[in-house]
């Protein structure tokens, strides 16, 4: 197979997506003096294999390895990186490439850029979430003091190299995460992903060259305008200030669900929302809900924990004289930000979430 | 006294310069939701009843004190800094004003340049060598595993508030910290400067408010053009090659010596190089010696040690063929960079600085 990806070069960051992304990424990368991967043992068993299998030519010098996992996205792991590129004697001459999910790309990024004030970087998401966000958009960091991201910053790579060929080494978990924001996409600004996707289970889903494209590019569309989350990146956090505090609850109580299944729930809550705001005329809820239940179990939640669950939000997001603040959706494809609900309306959605069972 | 302040508003830094800042400040100041105060303990016995008795009007919530000392500029501190943020809830509405010398805004701006992906910040500095030097250009970190600024970044300040005042507060070895780069900013690209000091000891310099003002213009002028040292920003580089070298020695020996008089005894060795480079008609050697050795004590090193000075300057720097890259003078008030320099001519500098005793 010879496909060729799609190449977005947008300063300072150069994009290359879909099949043939990797052996693409070959010939760039045989001209730089030094290479360092960042990776962790997952990526090791799964994904390294493929990597070298299709940049056989390329001479990695050296592999940084970290601990899988969410728990492990913390400053030791960050003092562990910078302990080995200086034990390494690396210098900025060289290149860090970072190739993992999110949170191989979130830490290594930040290693990488407060490294002697700047290492350059790469990366190569192996996950569906790496591949249609994480890696995109120069947010990286660390977990703190219990906060996610507390400690990190703003920083660009040089390039991002995302091939859908890892996505045969995803469990289950790894594609539910992900997929719940292929859908957030389509349902804020991709109206023609959200046709490609609609009456399906992700499993019968067949062109995802095309999927991860498009979902990709929607996501450098919406960072090119806003970097620093001063406007338009919000409409990203559709889903996500209900479905964050689910996916607290759900920690908090010591049971773990996937992030894109919190997401998938805070898309419902906030669709439900956005009909009550904008319309059934525009919002149609019923048909939104039924792709989601079509891919996402509902979450179980006893109704007496929803005040616990409005607690977690109010830590997570500022509550401005009982109001706080959305991103919703006006249809399918269209997003506003910085929209003031009341907190007695989250109430209602949160109920309305629970209390209807799945549309099959 | 009602001075007004130099004010270069350079984005994206805004620096208020001479007598007069610290009140001049004070209006923008006023107008923040939020102010927190990091500084150490030397700062807040000297310099905070100064800063609160200018900016009286004020309101600080909170004061954030780290221990003093090049000793403590480490991720510790780092962390301790993250925490205390954290705990105070600290949001990114809010300003940190870095209060105190390098090493307080060193540490502080990098902290807040990876808190929640940046806190915003202001550079109040309280040492000579933070109102020339340190608290501009943007270049933050922290000391890591045996090496100095190993991790940290490029990130600018909202402003640089520079006010002459705290200079009352500086020990001996403050001044002679900074005095050494206030010259070394005379010989590589300000030779009005150089005029002004000519012929003193620097306790018989009288209008410190003008030699900050021109000081800071400098190194304000060479990170306007050359933010991230790819050029002209190597320029400042002169003195420290072998200057650094011997700083590290008397490190090593357990004898700890100021920067100034490392730096000081470097610019001797590279102006020594510079007249074999470019001939004395241009370079006077004589001249420059005279001045240093007015302000600055000869280093004492065995001769037999120079070898120790080599290896650690091979560590610190990139030898290429036995050579080493230097920022040397043409002449008073002109400097070049990226001139490779044989190690033959770096020992002889070295002998002749060592066997010459100062010229009194």
């Amino acid at each position: 197979m010879n496909s060729t990806p799609v190449i977005i070069d947008s300063q300072p960051v150069s994009y290359v997506i879909g099949e043939g992304a990797l052996s693409y990424s070959s010939r760039k990368l045989s001209k730089l003096p030094r290479l360092i991967i960042l990776l962790d043992d997952n990526v090791r068993e799964y994904c390294l294999p493929v990597f070298k299998n299709m940049l056989a030519e390329i001479e990695v010098s050296e592999v940084i390895e970290i601990k899988s996992g969410e728990n492990f996205k913390n400053i030791e792991q960050s003092v562990f990186i910078w302990n080995e590129l200086t034990r390494l004697n690396v210098d900025r001459d060289a290149l860090l490439i970072n190739l993992g999910g999110g949170i191989v790309t979130d830490i290594g990024g930040f290693a990488a850029a407060t490294y002697k004030r700047g290492l350059p970087f790469i990366n190569y998401p192996t996950t569906l979430l790496g591949m249609i966000d994480a890696a995109i958009g120069g947010k990286t960091g660390i977990d703190f003091s219990g906060f996610k991201n507390q400690v990190g910053l703003f920083t660009d790579p040089l390039s991002v190299i995302i091939d859908p060929i890892f996505l045969n080494t995803l469990d289950d978990m790894q594609w539910q995460s992900g997929y719940a924001e292929v859908l957030k996409y389509a349902l804020i600004m991709d109206r023609e992903l959200w046709r490609m996707l609609e009456g399906k289970n992700y499993h019968e889903v067949t062109d995802w060259n095309k999927v991860i494209i498009k979902a990709a590019k929607d996501k450098i569309d919406i960072v090119r305008y806003d970097a620093f989350e001063k406007g338009i990146r919000k409409n990203l956090n559709f889903g996500h200030t209900i479905g964050h505090a689910f996916e607290s609850y759900f920690m908090k109580s010591g049971q773990s669900i996937t992030h894109g299944k919190a997401i998938a729930a805070g898309m419902i809550c906030e669709t439900w929302i956005s009909e009550k705001l904008y319309g059934e005329d525009c919002v149609i809820l019923e048909e939104i809900e039924g792709l989601i239940d079509l891919n996402f179990e509902r979450l179980a939640i006893p109704s007496d924990k929803i005040p616990l669950v409005l607690d977690l939000m109010r830590q997570d997001k500022k509550v401005r004289e009982g109001k706080l603040q959305f991103s919703l959706i006006k249809k399918i494809g269209k997003a506003l930000h910085n929209v003031e609900v009341e907190m007695e309306m989250v109430i209602d959605s949160i109920e309305y979430y629970l209390s209807n069972p799945s549309i099959p």
